[in-house]
This record gives C-alpha cells, structure tokens and sequence, in this order.
C-alpha cells in the first residue's frame, strides 16, 4: 500500500543567486518557468553565479516532503545515465521513495533534465529548465503495481507540455480510478494554465478529485475576475482544491464549504523556490492519514514555510519533528 | 596585481543532513576530515540522506569569499573533465577569480575530488573527502604570473598530506617571498596538525608570515596546556596569527600586541562547514586592503556568521553590501 505515487519530470536544481536585471538581460519573466533547448539552458548557465545543486522536479519534491512526514510514495520519471541522474536516484531512494525500476535513458546524448532557478534578493524564483530525456516521458514508463497501490496519484501540470507525457497522464488516471484511487494535480505554472486550460477544466469534470493552484494560476484557468470569484466558480466543479496565497495562506475549497488556513510562521524568506510543491506534499500527507482539509492544510503551510527559509526545493529539517513539535501530527 | 592566490585541493561538496548515530556508525570522528579512496567514499555517499553539491575547497572558499567582498584573487588547483570539474570551473570564475589556465586533467579514471560533508544537527560537519585528481598537484601546476602579481599567497594546511603538493608548497612560499609578497597558512584540520606538527613548526620560522588556526589545532601545534599558552607560543613566533574560537570570536596575534575580536551575530548556525575558509577570507580581505588587525578580525568574523547561517561553504548573500552595512567598508 503506497500513499502517494507521482509522476513527474524527473530534473535536477541548479540555483544562483541573481539579480532583476540579470532576469530581464535573459528576457525571462520573473517567477515563470521557461522550457528552453540545451544550447540556450548552457547559455543561461554561462551568467550565472556560483551555483549549488540539488535533486528537484516538481512531482519529485512533493513526494521528498510525503515521505519525510512519514508518508509511503514512489515516483516515476525518467533519468539518464550521467552523474545527475545518479545523484536524482540517490537522493529520492535516500529519502524511502520508491523509484522503481527506476526509468533511465542510455546513449551518449542523454542528459538528465535541469532546471537553471535564479533567486533574485526578493527571494522570488525565475527557471529555465531543459527536459533533457524527462521529456521523452511517456505511456510505457508507468509502473501498474504502483498505481495500484496508491491512495493518490500525483501529477504536475507542466506534464501537459510534452504530448507523450499527457498520453502517460491520461492513462495513469484512468488506471487510477479503477482501482479506487483518487486524482490530484498541481497546475504548476499560470502560462502552463495559458497553454492548457481547455484540458485542465476538462480534467475538472470527473478525471481529477484533488487541485492544488496559487492565486495567479486558479484565477487564469476559470478566467474569473479575482481571487473569490475563481473560488465560488471552483467551489461550483466539487473538486476538493487547495488554493494557496504565499503570505496570506491558503483557502481549502472543500465539499462541506471553504477553509482558512493562515501560512506558519518563518523567520526570513530566503528562496521560494518548492514552496507550492512542498504546500501540496503536506498537504497529501494530512488526506491521505485521514485528517480534513484543515489540518491537512496546516500541514501544507508548515512544509512551505521550511522550504521557503532556505536554498532549494527539497525541505532540510526533519518534517515530522516540526509538525509533532507544532502539534499537528503526534509522536 | 592580485590581492590573494591560493593553491588547495578543488573540491565539490555533497552535503546532507546526518545524525550523530549515521557518523558513529561510519566510523567517522565528528568535526574532522578523512581522506578516502573511491569505493570508501561512494559506500559513504550510499547511505547518506538527500545531498546537495556545491563547489568547495577549502582554499577556493576562502577566495570565492575574497572576491565576494571586492577583492581580485586567483586560484591553483586541479579538477578533472567531467560534470563536477566542470561545475567547479564554472563557479569559481562566475565569482571573478581568475583560474587560468586551468588545470583540467584528463582520461576516463580522471574525477575531480569531492567532499561527502554530513551536517548533524548542532551544525557541526564531519567530511569525507575523495581527492580524485587533485591528489596529483605538483610543481609543474603552480602559475607563475599569478604567484608575482599577489601580495598574498594562501596555503591550505590539508596540501601537507600529498608530497607533490608539498614540493609545490614550497617552489610557492619560495617564489612568493622572492618577489615581495608574503605567505599566509590554514592549518585545516586538527589532524593534520598532528600528521605534520614538525614541519609546520619549521614553516612559522621564517616561511609564513600568517597563520590562521583555530582552537584545537592551536594547541595541538604548540603543544600547550591551553589556548592562552598557545597564544602566547605563537605571539613568540613574531608570525602574525589570526585564531578563531567559534562562538567566542577570535584572537588575533600581532606585532603590536594581542586583539581580541567578538563572533559576529547569527540568527541560528545551520551548518558550520566553510566557517574558518570564510574568516580567512575576510581578513585576509582586510589586511591587503590596509586595514589593521582588528578590522580584519572583525570582516573575518562577519563572513564567517553568513557562511554558518545556511548549509554549504560558500557565501549566499552578497559580502560587500553586508560589509558596508555593518559599517565595516565603506561603499
């Protein structure tokens, strides 16, 4: 029994510090992701700043922030051959997640996917990422027995820009629910939504019973007016959504009506980066243990807040401690 | 004209959260560095939890932090042409130290060294180091054009451990004293201290005019009953010496007397790795810039508080503004 299985675009991190003319120099809009090709991702590598490195990926750092609560998850995606998709594999298997045949791509031109993230002083992140061989994702790299046994299937947005990848998507949620799984999606990205919103609100209507947005990407797929209108016009599909709002928290769009939840307290914003993924990782945790959708919320706002306090996108404290040392979950 | 050349072994640091337990069980001795050959150090990065690399050194960090603060430093030391050499590469120049040309060593078995640091919970770090290519250094890799134009050449105490390096140390300090500049050293490592006591001793006598050390490798040189008596052995050296105490800040040992300077303030110390590499770092950014003992100690130690406040060696935040914030330098 698995509580969470994922499926994502299996990357690697590599973040600088940056500066807001750095981000506009590169033509990049601050606090998107752009997929770009290899030359281009070298190219933004060139200008940047003493780096640091770290295994990432959207799907990936969800399921790192489950299983550091305690949660049972496994992962699938593809890596390649060469030391980041080594490190990518270690780091996810140290962590407990199953990865599982892991899906690694041979020959000499495979290169594991990246993400270039620039941390501007507002602690806003700007990515460039290249998908390298995750973006060859496809049908046949879904591994049955875990989407079997998982309470929820876990996918990311930005899935939906590689068309095998949505053919993979599509099949895993049907798999899914007929194994009495349920369905949650992270909607990653607002241009992602721009791109895909005739898909995502079809999705809506009986394929996905979880969604996890922010303010901008909620209010661009139902092209509501604001913030409270995209809530009702949610509230109106009954698809449990978690809405999050960085420092104003979150609302949980539950069937027995919305919830409050206030974002937890952190000392200084250093890097945002993973502070949606690691949102939805507490989150899933809550649900999946049978807790409602504020605890589970309150759950979600604690790993955000860890992950936003430092650099990178995968949470360095032991999770489990601080949410029994806050009193959501017990020793 | 530079203000600081160093010679050390180019590392990169893969560094996870640990336990007390995790390094017992290893049989690692806490706050210390092993050396390690390949499968010893890859059975370690086995069970260690989710890393992170960044580029390390003990001597790059201290001019990756040199030139953080404005200063015009290069570098000597060897990599191999692979992801983490080239990583290396690339960091170290995006800081504006010159590292040219390179010393890229080639053919399949070639790996440019790294660091397994493991970071228990009371920020202290335990490090494993696989030298890889760096293990090879000599004579023939020092740049000369480099070593007549810096007023300082710094030396790490850990180059003591491989002869060629040593032979290269020397051909260095001899150099560097021919042509006016002076000769500063890290002794690195309590360990060290203790492999190669004899010979450092004989370097204070008229070899190195700087001496940075902390506490225990202090008292482990002099062989003193205490760090007072240490103090007062090195102030008979006549060498300049810059010892740091953690949290009790550092004293510095002058000409003119004995300084003693306050740590700097840190919110909470997360990782301790890179502390005594960035103190150097910024005193030695003090005293080629003609500042006297005491403001050096205090920009060695308000480098060092950055460094400890977050996990890895190498400065995140921007050294100067923090400087001139401080009232340290002016803008």
């Amino acid at each position: 029994m698995l509580d969470v299985v994922a499926v994502g675009n299996a990357l690697v991190d590599v973040l600088a510090s940056s500066t807001d003319d750095q981000v506009e120099a590169l033509g990049l809009i601050k606090g998107t992701m752009a997929l770009v090709d290899r030359d281009r991702a070298a190219a933004v590598y060139e200008v940047m700043g003493d780096t640091m490195e770290a295994s990432g990926g959207s799907a990936a750092n969800t399921v790192a922030g489950v299983a550091a609560l305690g949660g049972r998850c496994a992962y699938i995606g593809r890596v390649a051959d060469d030391l980041l998709g080594q490190s990518f594999l270690h780091d996810i298997r140290a962590l407990g997640v199953a990865f599982d045949p892991p899906v690694v791509a041979e020959g000499e031109d495979a290169v594991t996917g990246h993400c270039l993230v620039l941390v501007t002083e507002d602690a806003q992140r700007t990515m460039v990422t290249h998908l390298g061989v995750a973006a060859e994702l496809g049908p046949a790299d879904l591994n049955d027995d875990h989407l079997i046994a998982a309470q929820v299937l876990y996918l990311e947005g930005y899935l939906w820009e590689q068309p095998p990848a949505k053919a993979a998507m599509r099949a895993a949620i049907d798999r899914a629910h007929e194994t009495d799984g349920s369905v949650a999606l992270s909607l990653s990205d607002p241009f992602c939504v721009q791109h895909h919103r005739e898909e995502f609100l079809e999705l809506l209507d009986g394929h996905v019973d979880l969604l996890f947005a922010n303010e901008e990407e909620i209010v661009a797929l139902v092209g509501a007016r604001d913030f409270d209108a995209a809530a009702e016009a949610v509230a109106d599909t009954g698809v449990l959504a978690a809405l999050t709002r960085g420092s104003q928290g979150c609302l949980v769009v539950a069937p027995g009506g919305l919830v409050t939840v206030p974002a937890a307290p952190v000392g200084r914003v250093v890097d945002t980066t993973g502070a949606g993924d690691l949102f939805a990782a507490g989150f899933l945790y809550g649900i999946t243990h049978g807790h409602g959708p504020e605890l589970s919320g309150r759950l979600g706002a604690l790993c955000a807040a860890e992950v936003i306090s430092h650099v990178g996108a995968r949470p360095l404290a032991d999770l489990r401690k601080l949410a029994v040392a806050a009193g959501l979950l017990e020793a």
